[in-house]
């Protein structure tokens, strides 16, 4: 390799190896002085592997570590997998954000949450608009998605220009904003693309994704004649979906009324960008409590079957002007997220529990993806003809399988990401070059830890084997002041509460045989007496792990 | 309510409400004085929601106090959640045990294990065969399903005839065992059938299941030309898919391999129950090893990617003689239960990762349900016309749905029963009497205790919340032997490790402003500390939720 040589290079640290917390880097420049830009940070929502930690985010060492380097970050829209991390993590990194209006609203009001808003310097894009970032010059490009203005990246670096999707699907009538221009992306293609860094999360779907103009107009017909309330659930985020609910209350003679915050905050950060002029006035949940069944639609928040959200407290009956009965019907229009399975069908239960028919996209066309199948793949393959297919935004298989795709259809040069590799484009791409700093920052109340931290690594242990503590009070001659301390959290014992006493006599039996060499040393003393508790613990209940033990030593003074 | 007359009663304790650990039993008789039989035995397999717990079954208090009036248990097949609870539950009831002959072959085994064997009193009944249990005069009636020997029970009374499905579809070509015989069935709905207790589990499936000799022929051509090793991963109970797998092996010149005990364990049951006589020999895992990629089919435990099965442990790299490499090909003939989409997930990600092809359901037909979707309900209840719909053996929603689609079919009568209901079904049937005892117990290690165990309450708090040990050490006059000890368990600290100072000190800017009052009185102290301790962990951590916080009192001896 040659050091002076301007290259190329792609470092994905969040994103590539899971759906979720996107953070993609590029470096132009020399080896090792290259200036850099960061497309995307996002957040994922911590599932069972990580308990107590809702938010995961990208560990941004590497950047870090070269923030002078790093001329700003680029996001391509709203949703909280591309965005939701820039309010946690700009305070390491300093530089300008670039956004399109609808995200900026959003970015804005979580920046001020966190006290960032006077610091942060956001430079607001039009759609369709460009800028420079150093040798970078940068186009947001229009694409269709999940959630409004959702860009894709033209890059354009001295190397050759890299076309960046972010999240899309080629919906035909998208409803607000435009459909994809077929035009503008060939013109795209003719220019000359090196790397297209592409989308995976749907590529399993063999078809294309649907329109929401679809799903519209099947709601509405579904919808036309149910006697009972109608309740519907949906992402937030996905404003034209609220929209279509808003129209299906409409075309059904109902009020609209949206219960939850999140979905309060999208509608009306939606309709500051200019967007929703048309929305109908909405009762609040008060009022629409008084409303006869057949008069009122409510949109929830809460389609992943969220404890604290709308749906579910609704249907546990924990809010205080809305209850579900028979004959109400409740749309799920919305994908099951993976790992939801459980909590979904005990929302599901306690719907049918009330009475209420419950509709999910299984039994009716009630939600659409808004990431792309397999022939709107074919299609960008076709309008943008790459050089390099980077796959992204997708589990290792899903990238994987987006690589064959791409070979399947004549690309000829392909490489799969994981999050922390350092890949050189050009001259000579694709290239893994090595492994970069990486891993997962975990969001424990106020603190943003290593998601391998201690602390969560002991609730995964403490979850399936409970936890011990001994504590030994030390006279200055060893003997013991008292009894030992058992002290159990999450250990069954039998009916007698045999276990602490049998605990207790292992700990005075192992205690009582110990050379004063251990006992002179608090670090053996403590682990002699761990090992026993430990095993007596595990014996007792005949388990096949033991708990988390942890042994106290306490010398009191005089 | 006539105190004296007969009546015929029905009560779940599991099975109704959720998928899973099937247990109901049949009352006949004056109130109270009624005889039982309980039909199924079975397990769950516990979710997160009961960390540290494998196993799940219903509580048996109910029938425990009334163990004299208790017949005998019919297991209707061998299947974990019909009969897997017998050896835990059978100490507690003491009575025959009814099973047919592959069943006995498998229950032996586990009772042999809980050193059970000789106490137990097995009946074996051939299948097709009858039996009388007091007023109940039982049939054993074969049905198809994913099993050997699945069996529906008709059960005489003096008050009407039921038909207990049991597990089942209708298999048109079952390749072990026969089709479902239309004219039996037809002459036992003739004869008049009071109540049909029917599996819910596949109601959501608007069509027929399909057969196993489909999956077989879909097998044989989709395997026929791979190069590489093939896996295939399939349930270990399902000894018609080992067969299927068995001759794909043969078709297409391969070994097979059967890696993991319980595969082993279910043939080796079926060839001594007289069934797999032309099963093709095996070799085992060290020979397999060493035969050429195209030479051998493994078969594998660990469909739903358990960390301790077979299949992880192979992608994982833990298996010394059998490992996966680049143009292998592994086959998911199963499918996903719900709450294991993410290890799943983990181990597609694994195998991917190794250059291998994933092939589950969703891309081939290579697996086919056991259970009835609508079209084959609805042949049953042609066949049967019952009287009564009692929909069984599902969640709520499973349930609800299958007694429309009865009322739908035209049987006037319906009642979805919950665990716990006791259900009078003759006469003037059906009406719900009145909730009896239930709920669920679960094993831990050798105990056996309420799902709601304070331990397993316990450890549902802490994994998310962390746990918190505080421990005083007092003189007799009140005064601190020592600085109070802090011990955390699933804690997040600060990088200077602030945590503990920060509680030590609350803890101590309270202690010294208690009256003597609390200080005289452990448990107000305790409670007092507790809460000065919970409430300052958090507030360091800017947390939502507290720790499971426990304090200790100790007092020295002089």
């Amino acid at each position: 390799m040659t050091e002076d040589r301007d290259e190329l290079h792609f470092l994905p640290l969040g994103g590539s190896g899971e759906i979720g917390m996107n953070l993609n880097l590029f470096g132009y420049g020399p080896n090792d002085r290259q200036q850099w830009i960061m497309v995307d940070c996002g957040i994922s929502f911590a599932d069972i592997y990580y308990p107590g930690i809702d938010l995961l985010m990208p560990d941004i060492g590497f950047i870090e570590d070269r923030k002078d380097q790093l001329l700003g970050m680029i996001i391509t829209h709203a949703h909280e997998d591309h965005v939701g991390a820039v309010a946690h993590l700009w305070p390491y990194l300093r530089c300008p954000v670039y956004v399109t209006p609808f995200t900026a609203i959003l970015l804005r009001s979580k920046l001020e949450e966190k006290g960032l808003l006077d610091q942060v310097e956001i430079r607001e894009i039009p759609l369709g608009g460009s800028f420079e970032l150093g040798p970078f010059e940068v186009d947001y490009v229009s694409l269709t998605h999940s959630i409004l203005e959702p860009n894709a990246l033209k890059i354009k670096t001295p190397l050759g220009n890299l076309f960046h999707t972010g999240d899309w699907k080629l919906d035909p009538d998208p409803l607000i904003g435009d459909a994809v221009d077929a035009t503008e992306m060939g013109n795209i293609g003719d220019e000359g693309v090196l790397a297209l860094i592409c989308d995976s999360t749907n590529v399993f779907n063999v078809q294309s994704t649907g329109s929401e103009k679809t799903v519209r107009d099947n709601m509405i017909q579904l919808l036309s004649d149910k006697k009972g309330k109608v309740f519907c659930t949906t992402f937030a985020s996905n404003v034209v979906r609220v929209e279509t609910l808003a129209r299906v209350a409409q075309s059904s003679g109902r009020h609209l009324c949206m219960v939850g915050a999140s979905l309060k905050r999208n509608v009306s950060a939606a309709r500051a960008a200019g967007y929703l002029k048309d929305f109908p006035p909405v009762v609040d949940e008060e009022e629409a409590g008084h409303l006869p069944p057949d008069k009122v639609l409510f949109v929830c928040t809460g389609c992943q079957g969220e404890a604290r959200a709308a749906m579910m407290r609704i249907a546990q009956d924990n809010n205080r002007n809305i209850s579900i009965s028979r004959g109400d019907t409740v749309v799920f229009s919305s994908k099951i997220i993976p790992g939801n399975e459980l909590p979904l069908g005990r929302l599901h239960n306690h719907l049918v529990d009330k009475g209420a028919e419950v509709i999910t996209e299984k039994d009716a066309f009630v939600h659409v993806s808004g990431h792309p199948g397999q022939k709107e793949l074919c299609q960008m393959y076709r309008w943008i003809r790459p050089e390099i297919l980077v796959p992204v935004h997708g589990e290792l298989r899903h990238m994987t399988r987006q690589a064959e795709l791409g070979r399947e259809h004549g690309i000829r040069k392909g490489i799969v990401p994981r999050n922390g590799h350092r890949i050189r484009l050009a001259p000579d791409g694709p290239e893994l070059i090595r492994e970069e700093e990486h891993g997962y920052l975990a969001l424990d109340g106020q603190f943003l830890v290593s998601a391998e931290d201690e602390a969560i690594v002991t609730r995964r242990r403490i979850m399936y084997n409970g936890g011990l503590v001994v504590t030994l009070v030390l006279k200055p001659d060893f003997d013991l002041a008292c009894s030992p301390e058992i002290t159990l959290l999450g250990i069954v014992d039998d009916d007698e509460g045999g276990v602490i006493p049998y605990i207790k006599q292992h700990i005075l039996d192992r205690y009582d045989r110990l050379p004063n060499r251990i006992l002179r040393d608090d670090n053996a003393l403590k682990e002699e007496i761990r090992i026993v508790a430990r095993r007596s613990s595990k014996a007792f209940g005949n388990r096949e792990t033991g708990p988390v033990t942890i042994v106290n030593i306490l010398r009191p003074n005089g």
